[in-house]
Parts: C-alpha cells; sequence; structure tokens
C-alpha cells in the first residue's frame, strides 16, 4: 500500500482519495488571471470530490519578462502579480470543512528559455524593501532567463545543473470576506513558497466559503530555502491536481502530508512568529489526532520537530514545521 | 489666520479647503456596514471635493456587548468586528491622488454606558495571540461599560475621569483590487488607532481606485499609546469629516497635518518596520516639499522628530512620526 | 512641596533623598573610560547612599571626531565606542536592591563646537546593520560639529535652533557576571538614551552585585524619538546626579520618576517586545505599589498609558511606558 | 581521501589539520565552570594548534535535576546556568584570526538515566518569556529523565525512542572586552544550538583576543529545530575536539563545513535578522573564497541554500545557511 492509499486524504475525503472525474484547464479556459484571493470572483470551473484537474499555470511575472536586457521595474506593474489559476468551486465544501489537494505532477510548459528568476528594487531578503524601509540605495537590476525541462533540470551556467524540484508556491482558498494580494500568504494558504509543497504531497486548506474557491499559480522549477532574492525559478507548467473535501475537519492554517512527515505552515511577522504558528498548529495536531497531550507535543517536538523555511521575502513569512511519520506512528 | 487655512488642504485641495456642500449618513443611510476595506462595495454616498459630512459610526463591536456581563467570545463573530461607514465615492479622483480629510467633530452618541472596553482571548498587546502564538492558557474575559460624554470625558471609577480625547480608530480608502479586513492597517490607512486623527487635524490618504472610496468607523473616546489591551475606549458617534481632493499627490502611506506638526504614519510587523515606514516617509516628504536633502532630513529628525505609537495590538501595528511645524518653518 | 520630596527617592531612600557629602569625577579622575558595564572594573570612586557626583563625561566618540571632515570610519575603533564613567561603589547596595540617581544637572563642556552628530555604514535606523544585514550599499558619512550652549542651545543652521534638551544617553548598573558594551541597553540600564532620563528626574536602577557599580555617559544635548540616525547630539558635560538606596525594592528593569509620571522602561527586540517589557514591568509595578489588580493596571493603561522611543538604532530598542501621577494619586 | 583532509582546516590551519597533542579536560582539571564567555577568566589549558582534547562536559543544569519530581524553578539560579569548560588558550592565536575546531566525537557520562529535559517558567518557543513579556498564566513545570546511550539512543517511552545525533549546543571564542552569559549566541558562537555542530564537522569561528580563548558546553544528545521548548535532550558527555589555527582568516560570525556542505551561522532577533546575517555572511564567503560576483552567490542561493533553525528560544536565534559542497565545487 502507497502512502497515499492510507493518508488523511484518502481516509477522510468525501471520495476516498478515488479519482471521479477529470478536468483540464488550459489558458484559454482560465480567460483571465486574477491578483487576489478572495469570493469575488465567478469560478471558472465546478468540480465534485475527487476531481483531478490539469491546470495550465503562468509564471509570476505573467511571461512578461522575456531576455534578460528586460527591465522588471519597467514591465511589472504592482499589484498585477502574480497570475493565479481558479476559482475551483469544489462541491458541497462549506465553512469549516477542509479542502485536501494531492499534487500529481507539475511539468514546464512553452519554449525555452522557460525559466526566469530575476532582483529588481524593494523586493527580496537581503535588500531594503517597502516594509523594512531604508535610505540605502537598491541593488541594481538583473534577470536571468535559464532552460527548464523536467529530464535535466535547470542549467544555472556551465558548470552547474540544478536538479527538477517543482512545486507550487501559491495555492489557497478563498477567504470569507477577504480579496487578498496573491503576493501574501496566509491562513489560508496563498504565496507560501514551501518546496514540500510538491507532486506527491496533500495540501489540507481550510474552507471558508460555500464551495472553498480554489485558486493555484506561481510554479517553481526549484528553490532554495528563504527563496532568498524573492524570485525562485520561475516557470509557466502544467499542474495537475486531485482534489478531495474533508467535511467538519476545521483547521487553522495550511497543513501539508506527504510519505515521510506531516508540516503544519505557517506565515506572520517577524518570522520567530510564522514558526511559533506553525509550531502551534503542530501540537494541536498531535493533541486532536494522534493522543498526545500538548506538553508532551511540545516536549517530544523540542527533540525531532523539523523546520522548512519557505519564503522571507514576502509580505509574511512562511515556515512548515513538521514531525516524521516514523516517530508519530511508532 | 487658522492653521487651517494654510494647510496643504487649503492650498492645494481642489476645493481649496472650502466646504461646497453638506450631507449626513445615519445608520439608516449606511444600511449594512462594511468590515474589508476594498473596491467591491457600493458607494453610499457621492459627493464633491468641500463635502462636509456627518457619519452616524457604530462602536467597533457594532453595539453588541451591552452589560458588563455578556461574553464578547460569545457574541462577537470574526470577520465581522470593527463595521465602517462608506465607502463614499469622491468625484473626480483618480489613481495618484491624495484624498483630504478635516476632521472637525467627534460627538457620543445614543444611550449610557456608550463607552465599551473589553478583554477577549488571543487579542491584546500583553497576551499571546494568533500570530504570537503561544500554549500559554488565556486571560479571562472581562468587560467594563461606561458612561462617556464630550463634557466629563469617561467616568472609568469614583476616584478617575479621564479626558474626552475623541478620535478615528479606523479611516482609510480602499485599495485597488484587494479588499482587505478593517481590523487591518495598511498603506491605504484602515485601522491605524493613532490618536492624533482627532478634531482639528487633516488626515491625507493615498487614493488607488476611482472615486478615492473613503471608509471610516471604530471612534475611540480615548486611548492610551499602543492601544494596550487591544481595545480602546470604543463609541457610537457622530463624525463630522471635511473631504478635499488634492490632484497628482501621489504619496504611498497616511499623513497627518494638525496645528503644531506634519505626521507620516506606517503600518507593519515587526514594529520597527512600522517606525522605518514611519520615518522614511517623513525624510522623503521633507525632500519633496521642504527643500531637504534626504540625509538632512535623516540627521535633523534624529535630533527633534516626535513618534507616537497608535496600536501594538492589530495583525499590523502603526506609529506616526513627526516634525514641528515650527521647526520645518523656521 | 516639590515633587521630588514626595517621590519614591526621599521617602524610602536610605538617606531619605538628603545631601549627605559631595564628590566630583574629573577626566583626571577617572582615568581610563569604560566600554563595558561588568563587575571586572575597580571603583572610581566609594560613595555612601546621599552623595552627590558631579561627572566629567567624555562624549560618544571621546573627542576623537573634531571637525566636518574627520572620517568616523578611520578614527573610531570598534568595541572601544561610548566611554563610560565610573563605577561608582554605593555602600550598602546588595543584589536585590535598588540604586535611585537624581539627576541635579547637565552642562556642556570643553571648546566650541561641542557638539557631534554623524551617520556612519552600518549603523542607524533607516541604514542596512549588522543584524539587519543586507547587501544594499550604503550611505556616505556625514559629520556635523555644532555649537551647544546651555543657554541657547544648538545651532543646526542659520534657520533652525533646537533648546538644550539634555539627558544621559547611557546610564546603570553592572550585571552580576556579565561584562556588557556600553552600546546595550538591557535589564540593567546602559544605552537606553530615553530623553526623560533628564535633570529633573529620577531613574532607578536594579542591584546586581554588591556596590552598585553605578556607570554613566554618552550625554545628549537634545534627541529625536528614536535617535534615528544612531548619534543624537553628542557633547562632553559635567552631569550631577545624586545617589541613593532603597534596600528590598527588587525590580528587573530601569523605572524613572519626575513630577509628570512613573515609567518603565524596556529594552529588547523586536521593538514590540520592548514595548510588552515596559508595558508589563509598569502594570506590575501597579499591582505591587499602587493597589490595582493586573487586569484593572491592563485596562486603564490601555486608556492612558503613554510610550516614549528611546532608540531604533543599538543592538536592543529601548521604549518607556508610563502613566500620569494625576491618574496614578487621583 | 576523506572530505576532512580537502577540508578548509586541512588546507590552510597552522597543523595542517594534524594532531599534534593530546589532553584531557576532566571536571577536576576544570574545577570551576564557567557562564560567561569572556576575557577574565584564567586558561584551565594551553595548547598549540593540532590539539586534541577530551573534555567532560556537564550537562546545562550542572547535574541539578535528579528526578522527574524536582523544581527547575527552586533548583536552578540564573545567571548561574549552562556551565562551560575552558577557557583553552591557543597558543599564536590573535585577533584577526580564526579557529578551526573539528569536534571528534560526543560520548554520554555518567550514571543513567543521563539525559533531561524539562519545561519551566517564562522559557522557551512556545510561551511568554521575559522578552516576550505577556500577563498569561505559565505553563506548568515537568521534568522528564531519559536513559540515553550512544548506541541505542534517547528511550522517549515505550514506544519510541529517538536515534542518538549528539551536538555541542555551546561552543565559542571570548569576546574582546565583553563577558556574555553563555546563555547567548553571538557573532563569537555561543548558545547557537545548531544541531549541525556535531561530530564529523569543523565549526570556524572568530578570534578577537590573544589565545583566542575556546570555551564548550552544552551538548545534546538529540535537538529539534528550534529547541522548541528551550531545553534539548541535555546530557553530560565526553567531548572530544581538535584545534587548529588559521592565521588571517577574518570572519565575523561562526562557520561550519562538513562532507555535505558550507554554513554560516547568524544569531539575532528578530529570527528574520538571523536569516539575513547568515545568508550574507555566505554570500561574501562565497565572494571572498569562491570566485562569486555577491549578485551571482545571492542569486544561486535563492534556488539551492538551505537553512537550518537551532534556536527560537535563546536570547538571540541562531540559524544556519549553507549551500551544498557538491554545487559550489561543480
Amino acid at each position: 500500500m502507497s502512502w497515499f492509499e492510507s493518508s488523511i486524504m484518502a481516509r477522510r475525503g468525501v471520495a476516498a482519495g478515488k479519482v471521479t472525474s477529470e478536468h483540464s484547464m488550459t489558458e484559454a479556459d482560465q480567460g483571465k488571471y486574477h491578483y487576489v484571493y478572495g469570493p469575488y470572483a465567478e469560478p471558472v470551473l465546478r468540480v465534485a470530490p475527487g476531481a483531478v484537474v490539469s491546470v495550465e499555470t503562468h509564471d509570476a511575472f505573467e511571461g512578461k519578462i522575456r531576455s534578460e536586457t528586460d527591465s522588471p521595474t519597467a514591465l511589472l506593474n504592482f499589484p498585477f502579480l502574480n497570475p493565479q489559476n481558479g476559482p475551483i468551486y469544489v462541491e458541497g465544501a462549506g465553512k469549516g470543512d477542509c479542502l485536501a489537494v494531492s499534487i500529481r505532477s507539475i511539468v514546464p510548459r512553452g519554449p525555452q528559455p522557460v525559466g526566469t528568476t530575476l532582483i529588481m528594487p524593494e523586493f527580496g531578503g537581503l535588500v531594503a524593501t517597502g516594509d523594512t524601509a531604508l535610505l540605502n540605495p537598491p541593488l541594481p537590476e538583473r534577470v536571468r532567463k535559464l532552460h527548464v525541462t523536467a529530464e535535466h533540470g535547470t542549467v544555472w551556467n556551465d558548470r552547474i545543473t540544478l536538479p527538477y524540484r517543482p512545486f507550487i508556491g501559491t495555492i489557497g482558498t478563498s477567504p470569507e470576506i477577504e480579496a487578498i494580494s496573491s503576493l501574501h500568504p496566509d491562513y489560508y494558504g496563498g504565496n507560501m513558497d514551501v518546496p514540500d509543497i510538491a507532486p506527491n504531497s496533500v495540501i489540507y486548506l481550510p474552507v471558508q466559503v460555500a464551495g472553498a474557491l480554489l485558486y493555484l499559480g506561481d510554479c517553481h522549477a526549484t528553490q532554495g530555502d528563504g527563496e532568498l532574492c524573492g524570485v525562485a525559478l520561475e516557470h509557466p507548467t502544467v499542474t495537475t491536481v486531485q482534489i478531495d473535501l474533508i467535511k467538519d475537519w476545521t483547521i487553522r492554517w495550511p497543513r501539508l502530508e506527504n510519505a515521510e512527515f506531516y508540516m503544519a505552515i505557517g506565515s506572520s511577522r517577524p518570522m520567530e512568529d510564522a514558526a511559533r504558528i506553525a509550531y502551534r498548529e503542530l501540537v494541536r495536531w498531535m493533541a486532536a489526532d494522534f493522543g498526545y497531550d500538548e506538553i508532551d507535543a511540545y516536549m517530544l517536538l523540542t527533540q525531532c520537530g523539523r523546520v522548512r523555511l519557505g519564503n522571507m521575502v514576502d509580505p509574511k513569512y512562511s515556515l512548515g514545521a513538521s514531525i516524521s511519520k516514523a516517530i508519530l506512528h511508532a
């Protein structure tokens, strides 16, 4: 039995982790992409639990950065950044439920060089920004356009090739009445940039509105912890996800499961608050579903918890705290 | 000549700081109050620059906390908190302009005890919260209902009466495509809780959408720096503001002017980032409009800048940095 | 009766706020200045409670910056910055006691221009630093040398003269076993840069070692909230303080009293932690000495607490939270 | 050739990574343990580069917590916590040099149960502390005493056994004139709690004083990322290190090398500042020693940098940023 067959999604999902229908969402199907996570957009697709959907995602710049001589400042127009597919309305989903999204595959699409990374003013982990508002002069802009294939990875230069380690940078459900920029991560998901949100994992998202309204986009070909300069290896993809619904599982923050571990993801500033959220959610999860008292969970995680820094560049920083299944199921 | 006649609003406003029309916005006119700052709500009023509007604001709990034995947890329903009046559409306002709002008066309304403050779980400056997510047990809930009049102030107990020092806790314009909870402060204003946003001051707000879409609410009868427990002396009011429009004055963050000083207001976390934003905006203002180079402004503010902490309890903290007019106009 | 006669120092001090002896501490008496607060230096003076001491303080650069063409980077040699007078051994002081220091006067000394402010790389509130470690290029260095007199204040330029508002930037007792750079503020005092530590106030400091070991220095002719560029108007002075001892008054952080208010001072990072410390200490003070329960104090400070930002530039930020005596003694 | 033979220590060390002498430092040799990192203590051992030293370390509580019914509050006496061995004077070391310490082995010592973890008030990552100073009630104290052996690891309970993954929690050199509590981490090392400071790694430490004055202690049998409750699996050990000296290699923060990667370690608050320090040091290292320009290094680390959170509980948080040798040496 694969780990997926014993996953929470398979055990508790309305569709029991089974595929009940298949859909595709091309650029043409999507039409206008979205730049906020919110309840004010019309669904582009309605599916039942058990649906598999193949989505044509754009890169975070919507393809506007075409060459290494392009100027990000000239071509990019805040807040119209990080275009998202969706929303997908999931039948039967209501406030207090949990949406389970199994990531099945991510494949680059479009002509080479398909990958983009860049430096632009007031954005990034080692520069002054709009929040860490300083008087220092900015770094110069710089753009890299890179060949990326699933087979060979990313050709960084003639010495270095980075393996293809794709994941979904931005995914989440709609807030109840807010519409939040797709540049933000928060309790509903969004721009978390946690590299574990990758093929062969399931992400669990809290549902705040009828139909859940799933958005996703911003796939990365690879990324270091923290997404240091603010721009990972952005690339357009076909991303295939399987959607299920867990009724009455009310979670406050996104959670993730793969073959190895359970993870809770927190997003906040300063970074220690993101870490506190992630670890507290994990403590509460262990208490609610795995028979721990909170203090026991707290003390055990002190010895074996793991932290993955997603980003240290967004309006909130994101970070996952996890515990190995081998320990939790011992 | 009063300071107002030489204010930026009077000198640069489309209506030159003059009153051109008068309006009232009662509870009935308002109908449904709003809980987000965004472009998705229909305007309840359209005015030209020069309009004076008297607004019936609710308290931050929409009047649901009626007695000291009420339970906030039982009665309050996030995210339906901090109800806002508006939006008011200001004719001629467009992206890149600045909305000037002169606060003329704030008067308590409704039956006594009209003031409310309270402690509720996971909210406040000296407790664990949803962001500073800890395992400590919460404080007990506590509600105070207090007599507040403009003449005599707030009767705290038989020894202490606090003077009536009313201000607008939450005021701002609509973001361009986002709709943000009225519990948040940010670049467009919102829940800043800066006590200087008071009668006899002008607040300047950046315009992101046609008509500006002004919202306001959440008036406080008095408040300490930081709004420590998260709930100032909340009370329903009639708040009267005069609206003007400054074309092509593009500001990134709210600014404020009164008889004594010019202030820039920043909102962020951690708190030093709010301070950096506020001071950097003030530096840039001095450079753009008062003939300083940035380094001179930076060095002068080191000797005479003033900081007012608005709140240390919201999802972002707010803080104003100011310089005295006596120095700047010397 | 002046406020001082009813101060905590006068009411609870071993010397009852009376002067029992007078001392001076010239540069020659001092000999070597100190750059750490710690127990490893020999006292330069031993006094009984009730002593008045006139101290010749250096400026924060020990006089090394003599002209506006001097280069701070070339002349200053970390960690040999912010020279301190002392330590002064106070007879009878022991761990758990409180040292009370009444500031009687601060007078500039030495040839004009006696005041110095400057910008140097990696230091200041609006630049990247050693902690907020970024890749942006630094600002250029700049030095200002300024005429400062007690009578006429600081001549900033031909339009602006800033009034003389002197205070002690750095003052504190020795930690028990640590020796901490005089650039730091912490629980024992140190480089707090709170402008209320001024003539006509009393600062209360926790005692950790026998004799308390009082250090002081770094007097500022004036300073804005936050000491924005990191360097206030530094100047050498004769600073006169009166020392008393309160036995068995164990405080965790510095406290201050003047005619108007009681203040607790916290130092930490991020800035919200400094604010939390200051306000929690004030809550506890109100509970211990003024008959409040902690929740009452918390709710009252929400309505009338005041915050003074000391610095936002040191290794820890410092901030005072205060309550007016008029309210507390109502 | 093992990785060690091509390590920076072996290539650049005065002793070329060779063993030139062997020493032991028993509890009796050590005598008094130390609670500060500073230059005011007499060396207990003087060695030349190339020395191997076997050190009897105490646990962080100096063995005072003997049973699960002991009260940490009653038995522990701040600041006399986290006892350190040393200082070891390394001949030839001077300011601006780098001390290289290869960790050869860590073995538990003393009677079972040799491991201790516990919860005490105002300490830990998910509770209010002295800095994150809140009014919430504390968690109850709890002590766990656990069997730990190198062969079988830590018996957590009858289901869970955690593998023995020992490392040095606290190690560093002396500051130049400061003496800092061994509870702190900073630029000189100290209480970093980074689990990679383990056998089969080399840590590089900046030298500030003649002889470097190496301290170490606080070994952990295992630890999760962040050391969540503040107390890992503390245990007394025999820890064996090999010391070398790299002349004129001036580094600002600790660095680490093992078979897999190069890491820079930063310590600060808020946590993003620790991350900024660590990544900026790694950028600068890549620029100085591996032929990158800073912007290239910044962009490459965005794609493949790794972050290890040491602790989120000390007065400063510690975090390592690393890059794989496979990429850097490609």
